[in-house]
């Protein structure tokens, strides 16, 4: 195995050695720059379609109890790329069934992976599995709980595009009453002293909690229902799916959709600098009209997506890239 | 990552790079010949069981939105005996599910991987998808429409088997009304002055604008239902499935069955250099006791799969191997 | 690709290039020994959790017709740790369904793969599919009938924790009518003159024949119910699963499961040396206290099937390493 030199680890990326990555709320403002900055010196290995030796040998587990292509794929790419190797399990079709404890599965699992990245159902399963592996559990999103890896890579797309995460102006758009990958997004970007501008339909306001949350933080957080008069001043526009099934009948759901439906006339006065966002898989909440615009960016998270990856499996092994020359702060 | 030497490289080869493989329509009978030359550079590494770096860093993505375990696993061995790896999807496990565009589907994945291989049961949604990824897309079969590949590989081993493509006499036999495969290899063929003897049952015969489209190119073909004396005069036997689902009723289906099963007593009369060929998977079709018979050509025709299909890879993905010295035009 | 020398290789591992492994029957002590040498020497690649390109350039193809994640992943990390590439097919989405025969099936995956791991439920069909199988093939388990990487990692846990595996006093718990592993464990502990200590509920008792088959073999053999007085002087105690459907109700399920428990009180009195051992997934039958105590060894279990697996790819593919300098018959 190609020796790993260590010169340029800090103390920082040592705090992540063998560590499990199962919520954003166990990182710091600070842990989140060290994954960012990992992240930079491997995304060209991402974006130039290279290869790297980094991973030489080891292997990441995906366990998928739960459809989630993206998310797998994402993973499965980010460890080939560092030169590592994937063993998955996707579906029902494990051990599960036969009442086996996620537990021994993650002791199980442990003598095959090195890293394990977990996707299921229910929430804190994740947890339950991280407590008999040997080895860093990532958490891949557990049912209602969290997808830390999602606002991550949220909130790196933001950082790339901005160029700052300090004092931006956010607006989250769509469900944020259900929608997991907008509160987790909240959560960590209230780190940063942003503001938020919350815009949905009444019956999909965000929870009375989490807004109380963000106030005790000292975040700026307005509601509105009106789309066009908020979206004139965002730096950054997060949109999210709404979902049929959270509407009595098929009449309010169309009217809702169509009402927060961003197209180019909705774009109409948003700032040139505006980072336009969304977790994807879309449907119709951001026209496909608007795909050609350069302040779209889903798929630039897609990208981002594997390099934010690529730096969390990097750092739980232990397996860092030197630091490169030069490196500024940001 | 090995530099890949292009010097030996032709405009011919360079034509393929990041082109999509959706139709054996778009290929020339000379660019044909480009990706036989390149599949006759690789053969040594699928034979002789080697490996090769000519891939590395580069990921196939394989689509299979349809169970298709054969071509899967060709185009997955192809990828990895040339150094490169694979991140797949199966089955129905997809955002598809969430109402995802195969267009957004096809720009995602490209995120991931560096080319992608798609199979579906409807026609035509490997096009959706090509229109949103910006990696090359090979059609892996899509529903009645098309399966380039086998096409390509089925004349590959023709042309292996007979040592030329032009002026030979193929009979097909078996469901020439619905075969697939039976239609892409006649229209492939029919850029070499090939002709054919059409062998079926009068019920499966093949569609008349299919037969007038091989009149208008030029080519002979006979139609019988007499498969003894047809085979006599033949260079290819292409021999397809009749399925149980075309009959009204299970005797018909027998009786057809057994009348148009190739067992070593039809093969009397039969040339010895006559290549017997079959998409698989066979049920009766072909009886085991010929499986013996040095003309019994369908497992040369999978092992040529992966051939062709490292081809497709390297070409789309510019990959290029070098042109091997001295190499004669057939 | 890297050589792979050849000086050290014994007539013994030259026997099994090429070789199937389809039953412990086949195999002899002695190749067992060779197994479980073989096993050692690729032992630090496993636990060192380091690279290896011994098996560069080979694919390994898991045919899984049954779920089976724990032995799936085992046989693909001991692959992929040994420098080869994996391809696989899970559940039924395979060209079974189009009525191929196993044999066909056997000699189209050769095309691809240059060993074969099959799983399926159904006893003796790993036979068929190795008469058309043109590579080794490994019999992964094949319902009622064996799975014999199961005992031969069985066998070699209990040769690295008792250092030795002849004259050894070997308890059998739970279900012994039903259980496959234990009957396979059996077989091959008898080559070794165990002491046989059969511990189950009357219904659940070791199949006659079996017993039989013991005492032809020289092997002493006594049945109890009374697992607090048998477990006394055990070297080796192998649990194993009792399954609900055995029973005619509930209460009597309950029941057995209750009495034929271990945890900390069955173990006062029992050897410091003993060995505990499980082929998992467990349910109650050994409660997760036992998990922290020197003598559980489950989870070294599935580490050394890992092993056992690298040992068995590398001698059917004729991989083999160098013999260690200075090695000592065990």
């Amino acid at each position: 195995m190609a020796k790993t030199s260590r010169s340029g680890v800090s103390q920082l990326t040592q705090w992540f050695t063998t560590r499990n990555i199962l919520s954003v709320g166990d990182f710091k403002a600070r842990d989140l720059e060290t994954i960012f900055e990992v992240a930079d010196s491997l995304e060209p290995i991402n974006l130039g379609r290279t290869s790297s030796d980094l991973m030489k040998g080891l292997v990441l587990g995906t366990l998928f109890f739960e459809p989630s292509t993206r998310t797998r794929l994402s993973f499965e790419t980010a460890m080939l790329r560092l030169g590592g190797n994937v063993i998955n399990v996707i579906g029902n079709s494990s051990s599960l069934e036969k009442g086996e404890s996620l537990r021994d599965m993650g002791r199980v699992v442990s003598c095959f992976a090195d890293v394990i990245a977990m996707r299921h159902p229910t929430a804190f399963t994740v947890h339950e599995l991280s407590e008999g592996s040997t080895v860093p559990v990532i958490n891949a999103g557990d049912g209602a709980n969290e997808h830390p890896t999602q606002a991550m890579l949220d909130l790196y797309t933001i950082r790339k595009n901005q160029r700052r995460l300090k004092g931006l102006k956010v607006g989250l758009l769509g469900d944020l009453k259900y929608g997991r990958a907008a509160h987790s997004l909240i959560r960590v970007l209230a780190l940063y002293g942003t503001e938020f501008v919350l815009i949905s339909h009444p019956s999909l306001k965000l929870p009375e909690e989490l807004l109380r949350e963000l106030k005790t933080l000292g975040c700026n957080a307005v509601e509105t229902s009106d789309l066009r008069s908020a979206i004139q001043d965002l730096d950054v526009l997060y949109v999210t799916r709404v979902q049929k099934e959270r509407f009595p009948n098929l009449v309010d759901y169309e009217q809702v959709k169509n009402e927060y439906r961003v197209d180019l006339k909705t774009l109409r006065g948003a700032r040139r600098s505006l980072s336009i966002l969304h977790p994807l898989p879309r449907l119709d909440e951001i026209a496909s009209e608007v795909d050609a615009d350069p302040r779209f960016g889903c798929f630039d998270q897609v990208a981002n997506g594997v390099t934010i990856r690529m730096a969390l499996l990097a750092l739980v092994a232990g397996r860092i890239p030197k630091a490169p020359k030069g490196k500024k702060k940001k």
